[in-house]
């Protein structure tokens, strides 16, 4: 059973993102009852007022990164399951996230790993970002307002970093890792990427640093043709490290 | 503590990839006894009997990618990081894996998602991947030495494909898929990216199908300069799919 | 002496594309005389009637590229300098351009060989791209406005086709060839890029063919940082094929 | 007429790169008199003693790219093509290429402009680029075994440099170039990109300059299907930088 949660309703070419329980979703093909949505499962059929179908699903990460609140551009899925990927990050791990943004890759940690730790400096981001993560149901995730450096808890088996990084951040996850842990962050410009590669370098040995660029496309295919969009998803570069 | 396990000893730039429990690891430094490698616990040190140390850890996915039995090209890291954020998979997921390979994704994936289905038609890889899997210490794995379409006990939250693949697979994962999740599949050949893309446009709706093409290059750094290697990570198309 | 041409003049953050001989030029800055522009050479500096200095140049082939009069998208330089090199083009060749549109390519092609005939199927368009190769003040470009399945005055040394390509294209392509020479085509789209494989494959013979596809990124650099634009040029793929 | 040139001889798979008119080639298909192939033209074929025959073509810039004598690694056509397009190369123009280095990229250079003036701080290595240039048949270029800096008979309408960079060649090139003609160097690091960059900036101003990466991947087509080759061309940096 749903609940009084969040869910998505879809139908008709629309997708609406709300929460289950009380009131009434208006679509422009009728009111749906969110109190009837909430007694229902994930993939049921709902009928509008005018008996349009409409299906509702218990949102997955992915629907987070459509449908979250944003305090600014989240995290790319291609970049999140780089992290995931690279660091081999599983139900085992306990995570530190710096840098909570909207929560978003949060919410992909959290659904991956035995316990995330995020924080995040900026107080009312934090906040926003906690309601992301409640809407998703994870009970593993802790939110804390607080500057990276002031997280001293460790270990962790995956630090993560999507923040202003400077050798001090390097330098304190370093020192927060499990023997065996990976440290994991992304660097928009060369310059900051240089500084993580050269400060990882030099804590973690050369041979366990490695800095990597992702470029995505899109193959678009119709009528005239197939070929690859000329958008390309570059965000950054991604530094990977490992405490040996 | 680590116990009979598969265990990574690593030090002097070397990693030996054994079985903690009995019997002697014999290093150029000097032999490391393996019962008592089994009493320690993951990152702890352990001295060779010319008392050299080595560090003992235990293996995380990442590691199988290096060490374990292979039986053809494994999924690249990158390739397994995109089915696992494109699909959002979770610890709440059913997962259904086909062409399991060597089983290094399904490891990646057993150590994110509730449950994992994987299936190799072809019995002696099925053996051997079962062999890796057991060694990550997973149980909510079930290998099963079959043809992905004999595989009929769904929903799954996740269907991934690794394997030769025509339309009637896309057919079947699609029947499998409970409403709301994911159909993934990597293809190296634009041919049959085309054929997929196609079939699945049709089953799904063309608006739930995307494509993509993950290109990823290492940044190398050294006394010379910094700037990107020339070998490029192209292994093919992924093609995400979502069941509404 | 510049005299009654096609002249650029710059200054002040603006670039203006006219015609030396007579009229006023008005900037914001100030009327310039055309008459006086057309007793300058390229390089020379000339001031309004507010005594404020632009620049007068003679356009180069990049100039028509941005100021050229347009029937649609021109060929991106990147894709006319693939062209260029990789059929070794020079003073000494005699090359058929096919699809003049704009006559962009026509231009940077005339800038470099000794002869260019290029072919447009659309009168009016053929019409608007000898305005531009006339602008460019190239005397051994002839334009002709008729499908290249009409020209039969071979051989050539290399012949360039942009344009919707069929089989016939490639073989009456091969057929004005000489022998040593080169054909050229840009095809946007995957599947018209098979098709000229194949056929030049055939044709040409299997290991006389290759195919490219060039990706351009802008690096940007601002206070911020030095990072890839992520717009990147993708026009799509260019097929080379030598005659021998 | 050939004459006693430099001539490809080619023919059942191999291809050969001889001096026409004296002495004989051997094949492993019988004996080709050089003498003989001097009196042909391009393109035509010549029969061997067992009268197996083969063509006879006069090289073009592609194959002094395959053919040269090499003192390092020349140029890649790809990269040669987009300074020739983005400086607008032509008929019209003055070049100055610094770093002769094989002449490869010279030659192609010199088949485009009006005249050459290449210099080679290396004197060894300016003598055989000599030689390949000579070969080419191109009698408007010029060879100098001298630093760029010591090269002060400007104005040229392109400056290319590709050698060892600092802000003085950058200057030294700003000072060589006439109004509105362009600058154009190839760096392989990112270090010397952005100092390039910085002075271009300085110099030129900087909406005049931009810096471009370029990717060239093959498409590969077999019976298996196409896909793009896992080897992707990267060189560097190409930045381009206006007069005005």
């Amino acid at each position: 059973m749903i609940g009084p949660n969040r869910v998505i309703v879809r139908g008709h070419g629309r997708e609406y993102y709300v929460r289950a329980g009380e009131g009434k979703l208006s679509t422009d093909l009728g009111m749906i009852d969110l109190a009837a949505v909430a007694e229902l499962e994930s993939g049921d059929t709902i009928l509008t007022h005018l008996e349009k179908p409409f299906t509702v699903l218990v949102p997955r990460p992915t629907d987070f990164f459509s449908h979250g609140k944003r305090t600014g551009a989240p995290m790319m899925p291609k970049d999140i399951g780089m992290v995931i990927a690279y660091t081999g990050m599983s139900a085992r791990d306990r995570v530190l996230d710096a840098g909570t943004g909207s929560g978003i890759a949060t919410i992909f940690f959290g659904g991956v790993a035995k316990s995330v730790v995020t924080c995040e400096a900026r107080e009312e981001f934090s906040r926003i970002a906690e309601g992301n993560i409640r809407d998703a149901g994870l009970t593993n995730v802790e939110c804390r307002a607080c500057d990276v450096l002031a997280v001293t808890d460790g270990p962790f088996d995956v630090v993560h970093l999507d923040m202003m990084i400077e050798p001090q951040h390097v330098e304190h996850a370093h020192g927060l890792l499990r023997t065996g842990g990976y440290f994991a962050t992304y660097t928009p410009f060369l310059e900051q990427t240089f500084c993580v590669m050269d400060t990882a370098r030099r804590l973690f040995g050369e041979e366990c640093v490695q800095t990597f660029e992702c470029m995505e496309r899109e193959l678009t295919r119709s009528a005239r043709g197939t070929r690859p969009s000329t958008k390309v998803s570059h965000t950054g570069y991604l530094t990977i490290a490992r405490k040996i």
